[in-house]
């Protein structure tokens, strides 16, 4: 893996084309075009080099103008201090342009952010709560599925959002592009109260109409309410059913989402999950989990909620067990990662997070981006993938619940400690 | 659970009825129906009473005839030692029907079989390679799916069928009749040999086209060859590519098919699975573990093979590592169990194991049935049912290779040692 | 079927109460609850009846004050004209409140709409192209999936919007709240150019990997535009391949989106489909049909596009022959219709449309929706839905291309002209 | 297509190779290999070849001694009039075979069958009712899914098998061995009695919880009894429920299950269905219409049965209209036709009749089919085929009742009329 730290600026430049001063990244965006794109310029000796989207062209430097090529479009611009304006042309047509240089911080730097908005999407189109860069540590909390944020259950202050799925973010990261990859690790993911709620109901898409015909619905709906040892970690109901007064859930809490925005143009649901990540119902999005994301949009727009304080396989009453969370994260950024599923790695295992409408679809969309990942990181051959997945790989259920089911493919890193590199490549 | 040993013989008989020596487990067949079912007949003090499918009845004796009623069906027949024969009759109608006592052993019995046919479907018409009873045990071994058995590899004695999952069995276990539930521990589970082979290309059902149409099927197919080390219970690929050079996978034997005979009409060949067991593809299904099977022929007709040295989530390469296995096992009739699909159970969990055409039905099947089992067994709710199984459940996916897609339901039974019982019911 | 025009202003009132003028339609609305009411206000002699999804009230008038309760909740407000304001009080707790009259036009209205915006997303907060009542009827037009309007090909204007389904709308409709349902009737979906353009390759989601693998992709791609004989009804390639050369498809234009607002939250992207319709690609929405769509947002807010003028089962080349069209409409409200996903009737046939993440999934939603209507407006008990589902419906599918596969369960008219109706209810 | 009436006998023999009389279609067993195969011999000039799978050698003939390789296998044998008998080498093993002319009847034959025992498996094992080669009609007739005949309701004679779709076969057919496709063209399919019976209950596979949950069963069983208008071919309930007292389903008799012998090794019930065929329930297995199965076994060993009078899509009561039918057809024989399911071709369409565990998996299958067909039949290339399926192709769901869901992928002849085929090929 690559480039997940701030682009270095280069060292060396030829004095004469220093006073231009335009080497380093670029973000370029052109009229009646909804995708920016990154643009790295950097010198090889005096000569000014471009790179965009693993394309490389020369760029020629006349006074404050510049010219250059890529396929048949044609660019010539201006330079205006730290920004590009011009004109691109492919004939017949041409179309404005502009360039404006990404300047990473300094230093990482740490935000604490108490949120005051919860958006319920992941749009493109909502005002960030903060601006973060690569590098940078943010201190944050989430509501839980219900709008119901930290502090004793009842009192009137904790509703704080409707229901629904409230969202912690945007965090719009400077210098993500479409086409990248939004590395999120995630450094606290704590319970900040003693209580939680669940559903009391299996779900419609777990069971057989026969199984719900048979079942006996209670007359009064039993008590929903969960009472956590934040300490021990354990939960217990509040108010349990005779049956279930020892009942004890051993705690591990995990955010619920975690998404980049999908679009600009567009708003999904934070019920829904997809390529942008979204309501996986993953246990392993827990602390000391680093979270891989495509960006669809400029600045990616990271978003969080959904807490859990615990959950079995699948969500299989369609709510887990629904908390507020304490949640410390860092962003980077991997450069044109073109990854089409969101990724996870932690201590023990490395995973492709498979959503689709079924769980067939999952499965496959899962394991095909586990033999991709195999490829492309570990230099295995097709052969090598079977034999690596078919012995070393599980599957996990994490959703069931519709519009998104969920099935992760995780492989121990152990195995992967095994394999031996390519010696070149 | 109830009735897993052998049925007890009633203690107390009166001197007069003793003589005709009625009471305990007789086997009743009707002309034109293939169903036998199971009469028990016990004295409670100087009436027999009789009970079938849960319904009972009076049975009036007269020298050695005897008539009683069940619903509209009006049984008349004659005693001639260990069997009854006699009219059925439902007006207009009327069948001739017999009865044989059941006698189980005196005590369990120990059988070593040494299998020379190996059967490749799940037929209740195939002679049995032995008849057991409840509480006997048998030693026995199992071809690989190739059809070859113990021995060095490329020995020509090793194979003894020809491939596609050639079985050990059946074993007929007297005394069990369909609507019952065999009850199968397996006391060993081990390897016999040294190799093992396995696929060495991810199946067209895990994959997406996209996928199918990148991957760079190698010119040569690499070797499929597995060394067992069956002490360090490792396996190593034999001639392995230059990557998987140190790729070891930890062993932990287990039987891919373990079945009833389905039917006296069709016989579902030895890669389907269903109601009757079948080829599972259940890791779980190893030493230790014991299987509850629902019955669907006379006898039950007992089936092993598919023996597997290890296996990820799914068999994603369509062949596990496939290898020859000893195995000794006991059976047990749960009578009247009436269940719909495969449950086991383990030192630390209870599983009950859906196979459907879908992963997503098969779902549905595992959970509904063990939304059941918790119902019947551990006398919840089912808002209690929903809690558990929406906190402690986990779903394996053992098989993603067609016809059967498999999904585990699997509760640790830490957790049901929780529950609290009803008091009385 | 029920209040499908304008609701009529009750004749008689009181003199009295006439000045208050309270009798009609009112919207209230509560601070903090996205959802508004519709609230039904009527004298029975001098008793101001009130109701509210079908829960009925009185309301106490004293002068410009109004008091009543609905379950728990007590309202009290004030009058002023044309407007109500006032507190909702449950217990501990109280929230204003706001009602006002919804006044129908006079008369029924024509609109010609060209609309010049065209959005790519079902959302609830994208202002209105036209807001329009029941009754009304619109002409306006819809650009191709690609972004294309009417016109030459290739001509520059035509280029009217990025792809992606732009969609004509929204039309705002007045008096419309969540739990209605939107009746549109197309009276008019006709081609307006002469070209059209189509995918030229089998989506992944139709085949196997064997195929996707077997198949030659071709070194050029083949044209995929198509010319369109708007008076013979057919459509043939612009320039093709040899063996298709006399292939002639006989056209049936219609759209291949007709949604409402899914949410003011959150706003789905114009290719996919759920409760409130969307991009369902049904072949028989088309010049006709009257489309029956649940609202999910004040003014149901109808968007409509991706007109197509051929398609065969499933859209399976992605794209059907994407053209733009002339369409004209009516709506209708259906008050507290409470439908949970889209129907259709045309001259011949009844439908409901079936969305889901599955073939399986979306033919469950699409039969389980038929024997709902077949209950509800048919009085037919549940095994006479049986058998007239059994041999009277027949399954159509219209999209295989994700994210929504479509079912649509069809029941011929004739058949339903046989059944007889209960005398009363 | 080639090869669907017998195959001719070379007219052109030399003097001294025709005492030999070698040429022709021989059947060849190999000891301890399940499949026969095909070899066909013929002279060119002095030569004889033969071919078998594609795959052409010269045969080496020195008095009554035959020799041949094909690839590594080396064959020696002696003539014995009509046989052939020697050893198969391929070095270090050999193995004997055999090889037996097959002599087609001189002429077409008719038989009339009245069947006495009625399988319920697709067995490769069974006895056959009648051996019949290429050419020759059948006239027989099936029993209904319930094992009842013609004649009248009630009737005891009626009753001639348990039920479970019994079926009348097998049809051996002399010269079919596997790999080729039997081609079975249905003259005469009719009622031949003047009632019928359905399910009244919508199957659990095609309905949601929710409606199972609200559907109300009816106290009393409605009666599942239908009066067949032979004539005017309509069908009524006997004792319909009010609502439907004049509903009335036109008749279009149909064979639900068609099949070929699945195997020698096991035998799916004949509610399966899969790559032999089976339960299909496609309402386009009619009177005048022509089935390409599948051979698996050597004589094919047809199987007909489950007969409807009637049944709308996906057979959602479980049971059709459920009777007895009066059937005759022809067989022929595709040799080496390779197919992988079931295809059927009538006055209007061509069709693959995908079955799969989901109706997703089956509507893959049926289009990779039918992509299949037209790339070999028709000469298309890749665009070819997604151009004519995007536009021509139309979906039906034949069966959504477990354990094979079906979808057929059907495209009208017109549409096929149109293509122009390459010149040369």
């Amino acid at each position: 893996m690559t480039l997940l730290s701030p682009m270095p600026i280069p060292a060396q430049q030829s004095s004469k084309v220093a006073a231009l001063n335009l080497a380093g990244e670029w973000i370029f965006e052109m009229d009646g075009d909804a995708q920016p794109q990154r643009v790295v310029l950097a010198f090889n000796g005096d000569t000014l080099r471009g790179a965009v989207y693993g394309q490389s062209f020369v760029v020629s430097l006349a006074a404050n103008r510049v010219q250059f090529s890529v396929g048949d479009f044609r660019w010539r611009g201006t330079v205006r201090g730290d920004s590009l304006v011009g004109w691109l042309g492919i004939a017949p047509d041409s179309s404005r342009w502009t360039g404006v240089r990404f300047r990473p911080p300094a230093a990482p730097r740490a935000f604490k952010v108490d949120p005051s908005t919860f958006p319920r999407a992941y749009s493109g189109t909502t005002a960030p709560v903060l601006r973060i860069a690569a590098g940078d540590t943010v201190h944050t909390t989430t509501l839980d599925a219900g709008g119901w944020g930290r502090g004793a259950f009842g009192a009137r202050g904790n509703k704080r959002s409707p229901g629904g799925n409230p969202l912690t973010g945007p965090f719009y990261v400077e210098g993500a592009v479409p086409g990248d990859v939004l590395v999120v690790t995630l450094h606290r993911v704590r319970l900040n109260r003693d209580w939680a709620f669940s559903g009391t109901s299996l779900v419609e898409t777990a069971i057989d109409p026969s199984y719900a015909t048979e079942r006996q619905t209670p007359a009064t709906p039993p008590d929903n309410k969960w009472t956590l040892d934040t300490v021990a970690l354990q939960g217990r109901l509040t108010a349990p059913s005779p049956a279930l007064r020892d009942f004890t859930v051993p705690l591990s809490p995990f955010l619920g989402v975690v998404a980049t925005a999908a679009s600009t143009e567009y708003a999904p649901s934070s019920r829904e999950s997809g390529s942008y990540g979204g309501n996986m119902e993953s246990a392993r999005l827990r602390e000391g989990t680093t979270i891989h994301l495509p960006v669809s949009t400029m600045g990616a727009q990271l978003y969080l909620g959904d807490g859990h304080a615990a959950q079995g396989s699948g969500e299989l009453t369609g709510d887990a067990m629904e908390t507020s969370l304490d949640v410390s994260f860092t962003v980077a950024i991997k450069r044109w990662g073109f990854a089409e599923l969101t990724r996870a790695e932690d201590a023990t295992d490395i995973m492709s997070i498979g959503v689709a409408g079924s769980l067939d679809a999952a499965m496959r969309r899962a394991s095909s981006d586990m033999a991709r990942w195999l490829t492309t990181d570990y230099g295995l051959t097709a052969s090598d993938v079977a034999l690596v997945m078919g012995f070393a790989l599980q599957f996990d259920i994490p959703d069931v619940v519709p519009p998104g089911f969920g099935v992760t493919a995780r492989i121990p890193k152990a195995a992967l400690r095994t394999l031996v590199r390519p010696t070149r490549k």
